[in-house]
């Protein structure tokens, strides 16, 4: 890289700056590294309206898999836009016995409303105590940051929710997957779960982990 | 007040805290005034799983206003579980041609959702910048804290949303209403707004004003 | 590209950063792409006591233009030494008659001291209350962040004025420019700002918008 | 309470107030409802060095328990002076065989320290990845918040282990109690954890729950 | 206090409570115990413009002092206002030779702008580096937060400085009163300053100090 | 730089970024330029269990220096995986009669536990209130941030400490090498801290300053 070279890499960066030294916004650049408040900006001049709007929840998926929930995510990483908003949202579709199964989301708490159908959902305490309600459409529940919870649809017909998130990346901690899903040694999760080696390696099948 | 009551006092205070030692989330007790970032914690003790549902959509109310709109808003004021967990959310409904007159909310940023309906929605940036789309069922839609924004319901079904915010308390200030709604002298308004002081008082008229 | 010239690259960065490792401040680097909190930090090696120095104010520019103002900021974009640390300034000139129309800073909070002069100042919160005030020399007033407010000379000589803020770059959106100064649809204002079309059009000819 | 009454409460509340105009910190007063960021401030004139200094440390307890572990905890509920400082501090001891079953800390990030001994420590990411490692003496490892981790002394003596917190109040939630450890109805657990409701049943009865 | 009381004392604080739960500001109500980060909301049925208005600085006091200077501070404990919204000012004057001593603000940045007269200002970095400046009128220097800085009349007039904080109540530590003016034990100071132990107690007898 | 190699360029950054969209953690990326609240993360499929392990304390070098400490730093400089999680640790040693002089932490709280030995600690406020007190093994003593403090061996065995922080990169000022050891004009230095200018001198001489 020749000192020209340097230069026209400045020269490179300077028109990605120039036009952004109000900052009502910030849309994520995704293609440069992640900081530890999310991304850098995208250039003003490069933002329009269509990156304010989100249309990834008009084809939400299908629902055909183990626990017969379709997840459409509204993420920095889907939704540029909400990059430092505190704010960001999901659609998603439980089929009628289909469920989240227990989660945490490390960085934010979840909001959800009922739009159609019937759950059953519910968060634990650090005290181990369990706050469990069914919920009817237009109802709303909300999930404290980082507290283990789940949703369950019980009614007959599918059932479709909103979920809003106090971070525009709250990440995903899903127990079971966590726990068995992966190449932990199994003497060493007997020792930190209470359960006998032959049940977790029952587990560790069911979720795909090995050792 | 004797000593013995001083004392009291302090017990009656020790019964809140003593099960509040380990704060998963901080339901407001309205009762005690407003700190900086919320309210103080309703004792744990008087915490049941009805303070995390909202039931406040349910009857969302009619829209025969002048602006033809209907809100039901689950702020910390509604919904006392939201205090401390930077979200909030509210459910709306739009006559055809009804609206959301240009507001702010000064406190945090809103993200719409379209259950059902057609509008179209835009926010103006510091530059001046109008950003504005028409969005359609399952589409969503961003606002960045502390600009410029509305809704217009131009289909012609009513239309309803779901507004998240990156607040518990995102607070709004309408324009119009904000500018021309109070006691503030007319003079001082023609300067500050350019409006002439005949127009300044029509829409002193219009919009609830005096002087 | 060639492998030794991303090598380079690397190299480059490095001798950015190696002095850096303590951080009692971080001058902007305005020539990468800002961030969500601000600015990278320029490196600490080409740091000097000039960068901590701003003499933008001595020449603050005169005040024929319409509004009668001079305005000369130190956000973060004129004093990059602002950047991260949660303030900037700006130093102002009103001549008599002068004002700074309605606007809001939707990033941070304003307090100015009156240096010389008198003005009347205000600002309206969401509740829609005015709270105005004639001001006098070395008195001071504070605009929350995010709400309605202006400034106007009611005396008979220019006054000068300093403002602090609660911010690198709290941003500024004037109203009155902010709704009539663009190209947002003449219906569309007619309908959210609940001023009759005629009027509407008027007041984007007086603010240099279109449509 | 009459009108006498109310004026001696302030009186008493600002006898309070009076000496704490400056802020260098803020000794919890537990006697008040806890705030969204923690406690209310003990006035000033009753702050002693002692607040500052925490001895919970010397008598740290047995390690005859089912986990064999003895915890000594130095959270804003034992040492009210880490209040609005950021941080908290816990001395632990593992007797071999001991461990600390998986569980996280929703609230803040642990670092931990080993004095003596030796354990294999570990963390579980949002993509399922574990990151374990057998630590030494005078090694240290990270757990990011909200994640899965766990600790087991896999050594022949007993292991003593400084854990500190970004956070004067982290919390905690130990997952197979949380899970198992309460009243949620077993046919639910099943759903959410695909679990079959009799392993469910059987770990319910080892972690103490009902239904 | 019977329970009569207890009604009458939540009744009590309902009424500061209702009229408050939209929160543009939270002027501090100084009678109640300080928070982490500020005071409890005065009552909005309280708050009037006034409270917005800061008038200490008409009379800042003389400079007839052993540093020959006046300051007028307008912290939270003088301006309610400012509470809670991340900003403060004090007005100060310096006869010529006078000097504010070295020192630091832990809880906040300063800015100052030189109203009239010529200072020499500076700071000092982590890196024990000093960053000093002449500065004239109409020129501002910035203080970054938790750092040793100064300023020193160098001019043959009064010089007059507006500074500003990033916080409500940064906090001054100022150094030589600091270490020499309190009880600390002479050995002990002589040992964490490596000055002997005579300078010391010459020091401690110039600064009020004892030990 | 041509456009290929412009695009290779992002090519080069995007392969960093597609991993990083979940952010559980952010290991600093040292060869980026540092930013307001840390560094750039570290790509996720560089990262390893050896990035939350440090070793740093196995060998905590030597006290035969003016001051008798030993200090190994867990610092984001030699620690990368304490970037963002708001917390750091230091391990120290003090030889009988060693000390750490005087000094603050700009950025962050300390908390220190005796892991052996005996020491004299204390810390100022800014009331000039002098907190001092005698450790014993396994007690632990907290300094507020920003505040100046000290530690000194009054023992006569070596005595080890860690030290954690509420932030990944505090910072340090000693305050004699800060004020003394510069090239801060010494009859400034004299009129800044009330020390005739042959002390400031003779200090100058013993700490490394000139002028």
């Amino acid at each position: 890289m020749t000192l020209l070279q340097v230069f026209l890499f400045f020269i490179l960066f300077s028109s990605f700056s120039n036009a952004d030294l109000l900052q009502d916004f910030c849309v994520a650049d995704l293609n440069f590294p992640q900081g530890l408040a999310g991304y850098p900006c995208k250039s003003l001049s490069n933002v329009t309206v269509d990156d304010f709007v989100f249309t990834g929840f008009r084809n939400p998926g299908n629902t055909s898999n183990i626990n017969m929930f379709s997840v459409a995510p509204g993420f920095v990483a889907q939704w540029p836009a909400v990059n430092g908003l505190g704010i960001s949202v999901v659609y998603a579709e439980l089929a009628p016995g289909g469920r989240f199964p227990v989660h945490t989301h490390p960085g934010g708490t979840e909001l959800i409303v009922v739009i159609e159908g019937t759950i059953i959902a519910g968060f634990i305490s650090s005290s181990n105590k369990a706050y469990t309600k069914k919920l009817e459409a237009y109802e709303a529940m909300i999930f404290p940051q980082g507290l283990l919870h789940f949703q369950v649809n019980t009614g007959s017909v599918k059932a479709k929710l909103l979920a809003s998130f106090s971070s525009p990346n709250p990440g995903v901690q899903t127990i079971s997957t966590a726990l068995f899903g992966n190449d932990l040694a199994s003497d060493i999760l007997e020792q930190v779960s209470s359960i006998d080696v032959a049940e977790v390696k029952k587990l560790k099948a069911m979720f795909g982990g090995t050792n």
